[in-house]
């Protein structure tokens, strides 16, 4: 097995990121683009094959490149290699994923939720290692969720399991990409957190934020850090309905730990105080005080990549 | 194992059942009694125990009792036998229960939450039976839940998961005996039913329900069966929630079935177009479309006890 390598590709609602990986988990080539704004799936399905023509070819000294591994931000069917529905990249709805890359390559295609490859990525090589029962919510453009139960992914009976990102935490809340309305997404995402700082911004008339045209849930974090109300305000608001979604959890699967990554956990220090607090007031006093709340140890840049390359070496084995 | 029989218990808020059970899941003898209002657990011990040797005493002759099964309303820790939180009958707050009623019996003894005693149940012997992914909710005093995930029930690291019941569904709801606020408990128990009755009495001047000092669940249903307006109010709202949290399950288990059994839900009709409504609404469209709600099929007064007694009879296997 040490000279078999695997495809890991993570395509993320701003980035797609394709690694060649070993069975050790090591990255032995990355590229990162952007991820287009296409219509159509045949765009970005040709960025993808190009991306990993190039891993196949750096790599071809070290080992033998045995599958593509794909980590989307959609649910999927799993056994067929289909994009069900992809919220933040819609132009993938419906597409025949495995297929068509699988055409392409002349290679097996493996075909995961991002959050679910999240998942197993933190459960096999970070901070869910030793635990067999783990929520891991993934905190991006959108917000996934990947469950363990008993040291195994939990898929449900269509694949569809661990949304926990369309948890419905406002009965009349904002409107989600889903279809639905009130989902955590819509106040723990990256996203949300922009539009939380627009909804807010006329309360607040001294915050830096206000008046800017472009603004990222990372600014708004450097914001709060210095103090800005507003900045403080939106993070209150993120932690309450993240804290009370994952409150729920405890509820439901009373699990050892859950870990918190993606890109919007970078203003951890600002939002975690209100989701602890919720936890604390809406779950079971036991349940409660043994589940561990910690921060994703991969970053978002290796967790669905290392997570991808697992399933795939695992179902090699 | 033909002879060998189980002393099965249920313990609700409001009644008190034991019964012998063969592994057949036959009931050769029952006894119901009221749950008396304890301020002192030994109250209930003492009865649970008297109980216990009239049903041992009466089926002599078809058998031998190798152990007692109780199913209480609580969170439980099962390797210890302990109650640890029992809201609808808080006398039993940290109640070591096996111990004592395995001292006064001579007999081993299992201790279950209600609700994954009659998930068990319903998954052994109802309409869970061909499902290894299933959600068992159940409407009584309070609003409790089962998870079976792979055939399996769902435990969680202490013992704790499936409290359905206590998902939040209105962040700033009414208090519930957990400690929390907005429980579902709150919205879709029996308890519930009659206190949106009274709650919402006022807007409702032609309401055969208004002003009645004793109001139960069933007599509400009654009153909405037969057109009144009040009473479809009360059971839109308890639909509106119970589809609300059970979205939420659609979304992050992705169960093949959902069974809905317990005293509250009698009312089925007038509450089950609401909780499809919702799940409609709420839950993703794959998972949504899948799952199938359904009406618990072995009655509130046996899906506890023959949960409990297939947990002992597995045990002793």
């Amino acid at each position: 097995m040490n000279n078999e390598l695997i495809l890991a590709c993570d395509l993320g609602g701003t980035n797609l990121r394709m690694a060649t990986v070993n069975v050790k988990g090591e990255i032995l080539h990355l590229v990162k683009l952007d991820t287009p704004k296409a219509k159509h799936p045949a765009e970005i399905a040709h960025l993808i094959t190009e991306a990993a023509k190039q891993c196949r070819t750096a790599v071809r000294r070290f080992g033998t490149v045995r599958a593509l591994a794909a980590a989307v931000p959609a649910t999927i069917n799993a056994a067929d290699g289909i994009i069900l529905k992809s919220p933040n990249v819609p132009a993938l709805d419906g597409f025949r994923f495995s297929s068509i890359i699988s055409n392409e390559l002349s290679l097996p295609v493996i075909l995961e939720n991002d959050a679910n490859a999240a998942a197993i990525g933190e459960h096999a090589f970070g901070a869910a290692k030793n635990f067999q029962n783990a929520v891991i919510v993934t905190l991006g453009t959108g917000v996934g969720g990947g469950i363990i139960i008993n040291g195994n992914i939990l898929r449900g009976i269509n694949g569809t399991a661990g949304e926990i990102g369309h948890i419905c935490v406002e009965q009349f809340g904002a409107p989600c990409g889903c279809g639905s309305v009130g989902c955590l997404e819509q106040y723990a995402s990256a996203t949300a957190i922009v539009r939380l700082v627009r909804e807010l911004a006329d309360e607040y008339p001294n915050s830096v934020l206000r008046g800017k045209t472009q603004i990222t849930s990372f600014a708004v974090y450097q914001a709060g850090i210095a103090g800005d109300e507003l900045a403080l305000e939106v993070f209150r608001r993120m932690g309450f309905y993240l804290g009370a979604a994952l409150a729920d959890l405890v509820n439901v699967l009373n699990p050892e730990v859950i870990v918190i990554g993606g890109g919007a956990s970078a203003a951890w220090d600002l939002f975690i105080k209100h989701v602890r607090e919720q936890i604390r007031r809406h779950a079971f006093r036991e349940p409660g005080e043994t589940v561990k709340v910690v921060r994703a140890s991969l970053g978002d840049d290796r967790a669905g990549i290392l997570g991808a390359s697992k399933l795939a070496f695992d179902q090699m084995i």
